[in-house]
C-alpha cells in the first residue's frame, strides 16, 4: 500500500482529494495545524509545517514515499499581498527536502494561475513565459522554480499542477461564488462586478480528481489544472440566480473590478487531458451541486443555533 | 552619511565593492560569516546569514537604509547543483523582510545569466522569459521574483543585477581565467575545452562599479550586469598565451565541454548603460591586470613561504 502525506489537507482542495485517495487504495495521511475531523480510513497527524522540526518529525513518524502538499496562506481577498506566503514558500521547500532526505519519490503540488504573465494574452499553456505581478503569484513560481530543479538533485519526482478558478463545496464564504450564494439564500442583494471577466472554471470534485491522477501517475513538470470550460462571471451568476430563482437579487456593476483582475484567465487543457484526465461536471452541474451544499449546510446550521428569540 | 550593509563582502565582488561604496561616500558596513580584513573606513561585523537571528541581530546593531547582498554559495564546479543554494534562497528573502521590518530602503541584489533560458537564443535582454536550468539558477530566479515583490509589499525599492562572466583579481583558483593563468606561470600545460563557447566577460572592476551605482541610484528591477564586450573563451586565453609568452602551454580540446553550458551566454547592455555605465576595462586590459595580479600574489606566496630546500 503506498503512504501518501497531505498537506492542507482540511482545506477546500484537500477535504475532496482524501476519499479520492482513499478509494485509490492509498495509505492516507492528513497534516494540518490543528485538529481535524477527516474520513475514518485517514490517519491525522498535527503539525506545524512553517517549522523545520514539526516537518521532520511527521515525515519521521509516517515515512511517505508520496507527498501532495496543499497547504498555503489563502483566506480571501488578502492572500495577493500577504507577506505569511514567503514563509509558505520557505516552508515548501523545506518540505521537499525533508521529504526527499526521508526517502520520499513523488512531490506533488498545488501552483496557480497567477504564475502566468496576465498582462498577455489570457489563455496559457504550461511552456508559456512566468510573469507574476503579485506576491502571491510570485511565491507560487519560485516554489515551482526551485522545487523542480530540487527534485532532479534529491531524485524526487515533482509534479505541479496550477490551478486556475476553482469553485463548489467548502469553498471559502468570502469568495464570489459562496457570496452569490449566501446573498441569495439569505434573500439579500447580492453586490457584483460588472462580470465581464472571463475564467475556466472547475468544480473542485475534478480539481481533486486532477490531482488524484497526478499523485498516482508518473508525470513530473507543469501542468494546468482547469476544466476547459469557460465562462463569464456574469454568465456564473446568471445561472446561480436562475437555478436558485432569485435573478432580481442580483446587482451587476454594484462594485468595481479589481484592478489587477486580468479581463481573461483561461487554460490550454491539452496536458492535463494527455494524461488522462476529463472533467465529469459541466458548469450547470457543478453549480447544482454547490448551491445544494451550501442549502444543506445552511439548515445544518439552523438546526445547531438555539434559537431563542422565538420563545 | 548614508550607511550599507554589504554581504558577501570579503567575496570575489563585495572585495572590489567596498572602496567604490566608501569613495561614494557610504558609511560601510561588511558582514561576513568569518573574521575578514577589510580597508579601515570599512566597519566589519560577523554573522551566519543563514541564521534568522543573527541577521536580525547585525541589523538591529547596523539600521542600513542600503543593503547590497552579494553573499550565495558559489564554490567552482559544485555549486550548479548545491542544495545550500535553496538555503541560500530562503536566507535571502528573510534578509530582505528582516531589512525592510528594521527601517531600510533600498535592497540591491546579485542575480546571474543562468535566470535566463539557456537553450534560447544565447543573447538575453532584462524582458526575456526566466528558464533556469540549473539549481543555481533556480535558486537564484526565485529570489529575484519573490524578492521584487516583496519590495512592494515592504515599500522596500528592490534592485537586482544579472551577473554575466566577470573575472579579475581574487576570481576563485578553480575557474576559468585564474586557472589558465596558474598553469602558465607554474610553467605546466593550460588544459582547455575547445574553446568556442562565446560569453560576455567584464572586469571585476567594472562589475563592483555598476552595483555601486545600482546602489546610489534610483533603479528597480532587473539589470543585466555586463560589458557589452564579448569574446570566445579560445579568444581570452589565447590573449592570456600571448601576454604570457607562453602560447605553446595552451592545450585547447583536452577536455570536454560541460554539456549543460551553452554555446553563446551573451547580453543585451542597453538597461545598464541608460543608467550612465560604460565600463572601463577592454578585455586585453582587464586580462592584463589580472595577469599583474597573480603575478604579485604568487611573489607575496614566494616570500612567505620558507623554502628550506635551498638552505
Amino acid at each position: 500500500m503506498t503512504r501518501i502525506l497531505v498537506t492542507g489537507a482540511n482545506g477546500f482542495i484537500g477535504r475532496h482529494v482524501l476519499p479520492l485517495l482513499c478509494a485509490a487504495g492509498f495509505d492516507v495521511h492528513a497534516v494540518c495545524t490543528r485538529e481535524s475531523t477527516f474520513p475514518p480510513e485517514v490517519s491525522p497527524h498535527v503539525a506545524d509545517l512553517l517549522s523545520c522540526e514539526q516537518q521532520r518529525a511527521v515525515l519521521r513518524e509516517v515515512r511517505p514515499s508520496h507527498l501532495l502538499h496543499l497547504a498555503w496562506h489563502v483566506p480571501p481577498g488578502e492572500f495577493w499581498t500577504a507577506m505569511e506566503n514567503v514563509a509558505w514558500l520557505r516552508a515548501s521547500l523545506r518540505l521537499l527536502e525533508n521529504f526527499g532526505a526521508a526517502g520520499g519519490k513523488r512531490w506533488v503540488a498545488a501552483g496557480t494561475c497567477a504564475e502566468y504573465d496576465w498582462s498577455t494574452q489570457g489563455y496559457w499553456k504550461e511552456t508559456d513565459p512566468l510573469g507574476p505581478s503579485t506576491l502571491y503569484g510570485a511565491c507560487k513560481s519560485s516554489t515551482q522554480l526551485t522545487a523542480i530543479q530540487m527534485g532532479r538533485a534529491l531524485h524526487v519526482d515533482v509534479a505541479w499542477g496550477r490551478i486556475f478558478s476553482p469553485y463548489g463545496p467548502g469553498e471559502p464564504e468570502g469568495r464570489l461564488i459562496p457570496s452569490v450564494i449566501c446573498a441569495l439564500m439569505g434573500e439579500r442583494l447580492a453586490r457584483c462586478t460588472e462580470g465581464l471577466q472571463v475564467r475556466d472554471f472547475m468544480f473542485v470534485e475534478d480539481v481533486a480528481r486532477a490531482f488524484e491522477l497526478l499523485v498516482s501517475g508518473t508525470f513530473t513538470g507543469l501542468v494546468n489544472i482547469a476544466s476547459g470550460m469557460t465562462a463569464s462571471v456574469r454568465e456564473v451568476v446568471t445561472e446561480i440566480g436562475r437555478q436558485m430563482g432569485r435573478p432580481e437579487l442580483i446587482a451587476f456593476g454594484a462594485i468595481p473590478t479589481r484592478t489587477f483582475e486580468p479581463p481573461r484567465l483561461t487554460a490550454n487543457v491539452e496536458r492535463l487531458r494527455s494524461l488522462g484526465f476529463q472533467p465529469k461536471y459541466t458548469i450547470e452541474q457543478g453549480l447544482a451541486r454547490t448551491i445544494e451544499w451550501w442549502a444543506s449546510n445552511r439548515r445544518l446550521e439552523a438546526r445547531s443555533t438555539p434559537s431563542d428569540e422565538r420563545i
